[in-house]
């Protein structure tokens, strides 16, 4: 039985939790985002600096509420009156921003929570990612904050910024050197060198953010609550998150699913992703490692969009923006190039978008606007006659309009310029764009010609390459909020207790225990002695396979206890005693002799589950086998999760192509292993921490229609109280 | 026995031939790159015209040779003289471009080839891509070309661009949007609009091309051939290659052999890489579909980087031009934000490249230039004191100085701006990097950042992860160039010509001629009768595998033909008699009873190699058994090749961790399967095509130090002559 890969930090995210009200007790976001009244502790006078920063934004961006720097040093800051201290301030302000570090830092933010200050953004450093003085400060800090209900942004963050009102209680340079500006997007993160980073790559692509907010050391704010708060803006389309530690998935998945209502896009990009990017996150912000697939797996069930930089995010986001939600994912390419049909029909393969055929009507449609050399299929090859031929373009699209079907449509001139009428073509484009359902990105190596587009609202990329995984990934994304939306609400089927032991179940229990759950498993008996075996053999049936079971011994076949293809009572017996000595000699727990049927045929598949420290139970199905560990063919599901997930999971797997029946086999009876997989998601979520883990390797998959069975099953229960709950 | 993945068309290409002279007679081309003089045959008086656009770039570029427009309408051109009819002209000139398409065009291009003009280069269509009348009179074009010993670039093609002397006899029009600069790239393609979009791309990074060429239906000239004229030129740093058909890899083979020589990086895109993209070349250029992995296969043999699009190729370029070849793929990776570290570090994982570790020296060092809290290891998270600290950075480098073993460095600064030093880090950085041999990489979001590096000869991206995929691929060029240089030519051994006979060679007949090549084959007997198959059967000892034997049955599983583990001589005999019969009932001829002592353990790999009609021997390493197709793990090595390579191409293998020993069973014999891989590249060779296929599967490569075995084989011989050659 080959243990499961290791997973690490969790509690479970049930399925779609109730949004958490607005400014429920121990919430208080909603007030630090929109603030009355801003305090700065450690206020400068010099606007390039921490403490002079937000005021100088706040100024500029047209805060409209109360600003009041105090800095016992100065009468005056930045034109505004400077307080010797927080006491000294006309009213509690909602919110406080602490540029001063170390414990002087500390006695402020003690003194905001003694008052009752609503929200500290600590934007000062010194703390737990500074050593282990640096992180008792920090606990204190914490503690204070708790003590007086204020919630802690930080420490060690770039802070807060909403430029929907001006409530810029972050220092980001970036705001001093391109000019913030309300917008569709919000961007949260951990790293306020990220966020900005992203700020940065949104505007080079017209995209402007109502939120920049950097969370840092995440002493009490997280990234996730904010995200749950910023999904309540109406105004909001789409939501860039960077994360190198994922803290708190429920308030994540909570905020996932009321994204998913109001139509809002959330793109991850979770960091720390390999070994040495975890040891890195580790000294970064003392992330917790966590086993990337797990991730993956969590995301999905959320239909969070994964990407794998901001470069990737912002690209994606562009299209969550700027074009309609795809309802399909068929693709028809355009472009003046031949090269760029080929290359985009590559791309389109190896992304499995399919290209929309054409029929015939459309066709010869296109062949009478077409020159006469080109061949009118997807991809459409406009030719160097677009150069010549003012009516192609416009007319190809007037062919178009009548084609059902279209969702995704990428159009791309990689060269363009003098002689081409770009702005004719970016008009036919933005007139065949409007109002129509279709998910539409442009490409052109050329910024001009990328200017062009954009200065029109349509969606550009530099690259034809990005602007169809972009595409696909958003299809992709719209697919899934589809299936996720039209999922059945099953009526939950009760699950037996796990026996009420501590540690491991023999091969026996843990077999009854799948079986006792509704799992299938082969046909067994467990017998105390040999006599009872030959019994239980005549009772099964054909030739058997017979195991010495121990709880005490996990790799029977490394010992010898397996004895396969039995036909004969002097066989069995001679096997279970053999069985029997070798467990006494090894000094282990005899539970006694497991005959069980043999099937032969099928295709052996890997089932498992585990319990994440942070995430809680997490589903694995794979390639069946000693070498699931080697070759890692497996992907994971996070509960709940329904028959079709997977399916699909199942699809993704590189020997997927097996399950089809190959070379004269028959199919496999993948049906039955995914009643299997969901309802061993369904046992996991329900057992509550109960059962830390529970390896079925393999099953085996028998030819459609008649089933799935587990061969060998191994359960470890988890001791105490279920974890995090 | 699973047939080969299909694979297309051509000849081998033998280990590195040379280079072709210079001049040679049939090859002219180096003329065609700097003529003394140049007609345009249907000159135009307007510069945006196909006609008017290379006289206008002769002169906006300088050209010194004599220009001749012909055009019977006009007395002037652009302010030349113009003739009337090519008759006319003072002398025949060297390079001839033809704006006149058709049946025109056709009677034009026979003028020069009977006046004897060298080049001949037809900008204008309407021939093979225009259907089989354009096809007919591109015949005749290519035929009297042939008989006048002209050559004929195109048609339907841009043309040829020389940037060092003017000679532009190339109507591109991105050379009036964006003025050529004689620089050290090249660029090659059967696309005039890729080309154009290269040559925009590169000069976004600052990249100047000498050459572009662009040959369109390359009824006679092809990309490979300017190739190899284009690497004799010493000045030239970099050829970027786009092509959809490769119709002469001798030549290509040819240029990149020189190209390596001299030290000039070849970077090739091949599109037409799926089923549509071959489908969607087809209609572009009627370029021919090849199983792509037999291009990846030939790139790499010779050393070609893939690149995947113009992109990506451009951005490989940059640091093939802009930082020396690195000695290893030691990296490090530097960054002002933590989350680039953290994300550095992932992506270095991902791509398999070494972040080197700081001896305890370094570390030392870095602590005392490095704020207290960062952990100075790689990668150097120069944190948010990059801000604050004028020493850090410069004093960063200053220790590195020191750090032997450092290939390549990727230094980001995701953001900075008002307050960053970033002048004074680009100065600190240009001269870390002068006369030190490291391939360097700056990426920055932000434009003005990186034109700050840029303008000190830097080489910029505007994303990290692409800065390290450019740094490993040309990490792994290098290496390979390295790698190819000190191979060591190994005397060739004799090959026994493969049996006269046409047509499939049954089992035994293909395990012999294996044998007598060089390749272990399992110890086997081809027995006539019963009587002789137990004799055998003793002679071999254990349990034997019987098969019945018939160079018309392929899958003899399927007809029952094999029988395993027989130990008695009535089981021998009983399967001897059933075969023969089984065989004689299909129809089909007997060989007799082949006797082969079985294996016990070991591991089932793949063995093949096919003749590629355009390429060649192409032989196939991969995971054995019956599913080769279905799951398609395997690599393909283009001939010579040695063991080294193979062991190469199957540690890429998904089951490359099984070859290690797991779980306890030991190391397969890797290396007597890849002196198996090696001698069949001889044999296919060597026997000059009368191989049409050799399927060896499986081959049982056995524990370390106990050999790899052909368990069965069949070998297909092509009838006839040698194909192409």
């Amino acid at each position: 039985m080959a243990p499961l890969p290791a997973a690490a930090a969790c509690h479970a995210p049930e399925d779609a939790p109730p949004p958490l009200p607005r400014n429920a007790p121990g919430s208080r976001l909603a007030g630090a985002l929109a603030p009355a009244s801003i305090a700065v502790l450690g206020a400068s006078d010099n606007p390039h600096k921490a403490g002079g920063r937000p005021i100088a934004f706040m100024r500029q961006y047209g805060f409209q509420g109360r600003v009041y720097p105090v800095n016992p040093a100065r009468a005056e800051v930045q034109g505004l009156r400077s307080y010797a201290s927080l006491a000294e301030l006309p009213e509690v302000p909602e919110l406080v921003i602490v540029a001063v570090g170390g414990a002087e830092g500390l006695r402020l933010v003690e003194q905001c929570a003694a008052a009752g200050v609503g929200t500290v953004v600590v934007v000062a450093s010194g703390y737990a990612e500074a050593g282990a003085e640096g992180e008792a400060l920090q606990a204190r800090m914490v503690a204070a904050c708790r003590a007086g209900g204020t919630r802690l942004v930080g420490p060690n963050c770039q802070g807060l910024a909403n430029f929907s009102n001006g409530s810029i209680a972050n220092f980001s340079t970036i705001f001093h050197e391109q000019p913030g500006r309300d917008g569709p997007l919000a961007i949260i993160g951990q790293s306020g060198a990220t966020t900005q980073a992203v700020y940065a790559l949104a505007q080079a692509r017209g995209i402007h953010a109502r939120y920049v907010h950097a969370t840092g050391n995440e002493a009490d704010v997280t990234a996730a609550e904010l995200l749950l708060e910023t999904v309540e803006d109406t105004e909001v389309r789409a939501v860039l998150l960077y994360v190198e530690a994922l803290s708190d998935p429920e308030t994540l998945a909570c905020a996932a699913a009321r994204a998913a209502e109001r139509g809002i896009a959330v793109i991850g990009v979770k960091s720390g992703r390999t070994a040495n990017g975890q040891r890195a996150a580790s000294s970064h912000t003392g992330a917790m490692a966590t086993e990337d697939r797990v991730i993956d797996a969590f995301f999905e069930r959320h239909n969070i969009i994964r990407a794998v930089d901001p470069y990737e995010a912002v690209s994606v986001a562009a299209l969550c923006i700027g074009t309609p939600l795809p309802q399909g994912n068929n693709l028809v390419v355009m472009s003046n190039s031949g090269a760029s049909c080929v290359m985009g029909a590559d791309t389109a393969d190896e992304l499995g978008m399919p290209l929309l055929p054409f029929g015939p009507d459309t066709a010869r449609q296109l062949a009478q606007v077409m020159p006469a050399f080109s061949s009118a299929s997807n991809p459409i090859d406009l030719t160097g006659a677009l150069l010549t031929d003012r009516a192609l373009f416009p007319g190809v699209l007037d062919v178009l309009s009548g084609v059902e079907d279209i969702h995704l449509l990428m159009v791309s001139f990689p060269v363009a310029g003098s002689g081409y009428d770009v702005e004719g073509y970016a008009d036919a484009l933005a007139r065949f764009a409007a109002g129509r359902r279709i998910a539409l990105a442009v490409s052109a190596y050329q910024e001009p010609v990328r200017e062009a587009f954009s200065r029109r609202g349509l969606v550009v990329f530099g690259r034809e390459r990005e602007a169809l995984q972009a595409l696909q990934t958003y299809a992709a994304h719209a697919e899934r909020r589809r299936r996720l939306a039209a999922r059945p609400v099953a009526a939950p089927q009760p699950v037996p207790g796990p026996p009420a032991i501590a540690g491991t179940l023999d091969e026996a229990q843990s077999l009854q225990y799948l079986r006792d759950a509704g799992l299938e498993t082969i046909p067994f008996a467990l017998c105390r002695d040999a006599g009872a075996a030959v019994e239980a053999a005549a009772r099964l049936g054909g030739p058997v396979v017979l195991k010495g079971c121990s709880p005490d011994i996990l790799h029977k076949s490394e010992h010898g206890l397996v004895a396969l293809g039995l036909e004969t009572p002097e066989q069995i017996r001679e096997a279970a005693s053999r069985h029997a000595e070798t467990i006494r000699t090894l000094g282990a727990r005899y539970s006694g002799a497991l005959v069980a049927r043999m099937l032969k045929g099928g295709r052996e598949l890997a089932l498992g589950a585990r319990l994440d420290p942070v995430f809680g139970p997490v589903v694995l199905v794979g390639d069946g086998g000693i070498y699931l560990e080697a070759l890692r063919d497996f992907r994971l599901l996070v509960p709940p999760f329904t028959e079709a997930d997977v399916a699909e999971a199942l699809a993704r797997l590189r020997i997927a192509p097996l399950l089809g029946g190959l070379r004269g086999e028959p199919p496999a009876d993948v049906a039955a292993f995914c009643r299997m997989a969901a309802r061993l998601g369904e046992v996991m979520s329900r057992a509550e921490g109960r059962i830390a883990s529970a390896d079925i390797n393999p099953v085996k998959v028998m030819a459609a229609g008649q089933g799935a069975y587990a061969l060998d099953a191994v359960i470890e229960l988890a001791a105490g109280e279920p974890p995090g709950r």
